[in-house]
């Protein structure tokens, strides 16, 4: 079977057309396509997307029927194809190291500005009574003091604390105080710059070095909020027990991240090339080894369709806000990741888990917030 | 040390004097528990008891603080303490096979209406919102059903339905039709006599012999209420294969269980000998470990305090229809078991936990319901 007709007969099973008039269906402008996502698998689909290949209408929805008709079975199940069909098919590689590789960390604040809430909240909103992505993500970060019951006097860790969006919705709401850790300088610099006159700290280290940020006495509560993607299936462990150190007995601690509904010990390749370097969603089992003898799990929560309503409104507003050409590979790439995203999280591919941990065990007991 | 010093010691570490004056020290009448504690470990603390070798005001209290004060770490790291002290004390085994032994199955449902709610449920109530223990199982009862959207159009199964508790509620207050299965004799029995009159089947077989309850479509839900905690560490994947199989696409299962803080593959040498032949805890990494790539996880509340209320009410209860001697071995076996209950829930040592799982996830999304 040609390559033509070997996508388009995958595709086929997924319930969607080359060429057909669905918006989910798909239009090739470049033949080159059906070798390319043969050889190159995940990242040849997303790569040639980039460099405008090919086109879908409803890109969300092409997605959610990939995963709803178990596109990963399929491809894990003929694991040896891109290698196999790139030596039959004679291919040089088709790979190449795009301008925008690594674009994600070196996009400066004005990028998820143009995307955001007015907090620079990067991860998932909460729409259950939220009309927009604006209350939806304060929504989420009044849900997270809520769930832990901060007050004014607790001293708060924020593991991973992005532009500082956690850490000024909690200083000034409830008026606690904040030390946010993160590795990234330029997400340190805005986070300061916009934390100025609040009880918050942001210090640039890793979360290991508990020495760094401890200080003289634990923390009351922990939150890590989209950080535990960027650990690591082989850190869980030593992550849980940073936290446990840090963090004072009958304290709670919030872990909020996207889940996978099964273990993994890698990434999607394009998502690893272009959008999460060494990213990595944890599944239950391995977060739920992680914590064992350190913490109670008190409360599993998991809202990841919300997830799909975020992506969709970062989408929106990154297109709206968008003054370039649509051509671009940049802008592509973002489309890409923000719709796929949609789509992974509308067929319950993925998930967003807010667990709340506490050390030792709440008593009487932990009443669920939602 | 001698064996009476190196128990008090050790009861010391837990806050317990021996002879004391609070209610949770214990007073020993009989001098040979020293040494039989020490020889047996949880075994000989439990039959000695059963013996009136020892007593206690507040039992479950006493249990708490052996929980709330690491007990099993102080044990584990001496591990081989039991039968190093048989051979330093040259004792004989000090083990018997009272006339109790078993007794928890042997009994009749006499027993159990003496000390449970009308339904006669055996499994942690919800107290949120009840008064006493009759409230706490209809909340109980209601709260699973509300969980997985139970209407009069469904077909659900029971795993392992007791004396057809939840069955007969759910038939009665939703008009569903449920099938329940069972392995002992006695609440079959017992279950289709309670249930006559309502759309309620009651099957004797194991949960794996799918083909003996299936019919000839899978069942919109299924529920199983404490019977995991009988399913042993090496089956928990079959167990849940099983479920795959029977149940519909989209269709829930809801799993209320008991919970372990950590994984086991045993279970404590008292409880196995006297209240639960082979039962076994399950931890979350279990659980998950076993669900995983079949379900997705929608909901896992945790309502472990719950539990010590519970068997407080169920001790209560028995207590006051007991009309033998209170000296009477099965009459102590059963305040043994409730009021250690108590205090291992209390300690949050123990926990339980509702999980809602989906074949196939929710679409749109799934709601957590309290």
């Amino acid at each position: 079977m040609g390559a033509e007709e070997t996508v388009r007969d995958l595709a086929a099973q997924m319930d969607i057309e080359i060429s057909g008039d669905d918006p989910w269906d798909i239009q090739v402008h470049d033949d080159r396509f059906y070798r390319r996502v043969l050889a190159d698998g995940s990242l040849g689909l997303g790569e040639s997307y980039m460099e405008e290949w090919w086109d879908c209408e409803d890109l969300a929805e092409f997605f959610c029927r990939l995963f709803l008709n178990g596109i990963e079975q399929k491809v894990t199940a003929g694991l040896l194809l891109p290698s196999l069909a790139a030596r039959v098919l004679n291919l040089q590689s088709l790979r190449r190291s795009p301008q925008v590789a690594r674009a994600h960390y070196d996009t400066t604040v004005e990028h998820y500005r143009s995307m955001s809430d007015p907090y620079i909240t990067l991860s998932c909103g909460y729409w259950k009574d939220a009309d927009d992505l604006d209350e939806a993500q304060e929504a989420k970060l009044d849900l997270v003091c809520r769930k832990i019951g901060i007050s004014e006097a607790d001293r708060v860790l924020d593991i991973g604390c992005g532009f500082g969006s956690f850490a000024r919705f909690a200083a000034e709401r409830y008026g606690c105080s904040v030390t946010g850790i993160n590795l990234s300088a330029e997400q340190v610099r805005v986070a300061r710059e916009l934390a100025d006159g609040l009880p918050v700290e942001i210090v640039r280290c890793d979360y290991r070095e508990t020495d760094c940020y401890l200080g003289d006495r634990p923390f009351d509560k922990v939150v890590s909020i989209g950080m535990f993607e960027h650990v690591g299936h082989k850190n869980y462990r030593t992550y849980m027990e940073s936290v446990h150190r840090v963090l004072a007995d009958g304290g709670f601690f919030l872990l909020h991240t996207i889940g996978s509904n099964v273990s993994q010990a890698f990434n999607d390749p394009w998502y690893d090339r272009y959008i999460f370097p060494n990213g990595m969603l944890p599944s239950a089992r391995q977060v739920s080894g992680a914590i064992e003898g350190l913490f109670v799990m008190e409360d599993w929560h998991n809202f990841g369709p919300d997830y799909a309503r975020t992506h969709q409104a970062w989408y929106e507003r990154f297109d709206r806000n968008w003054s370039g050409s649509k051509s671009d590979p940049f802008y592509r790439m973002w489309k890409y990741f923000l719709l796929s995203s949609v789509g992974g999280f509308k067929a319950r591919h993925k998930q967003v888990w807010q667990i709340v941990l506490s050390k030792g065990g709440v008593r009487p007991r932990y009443e669920p917030v939602t």
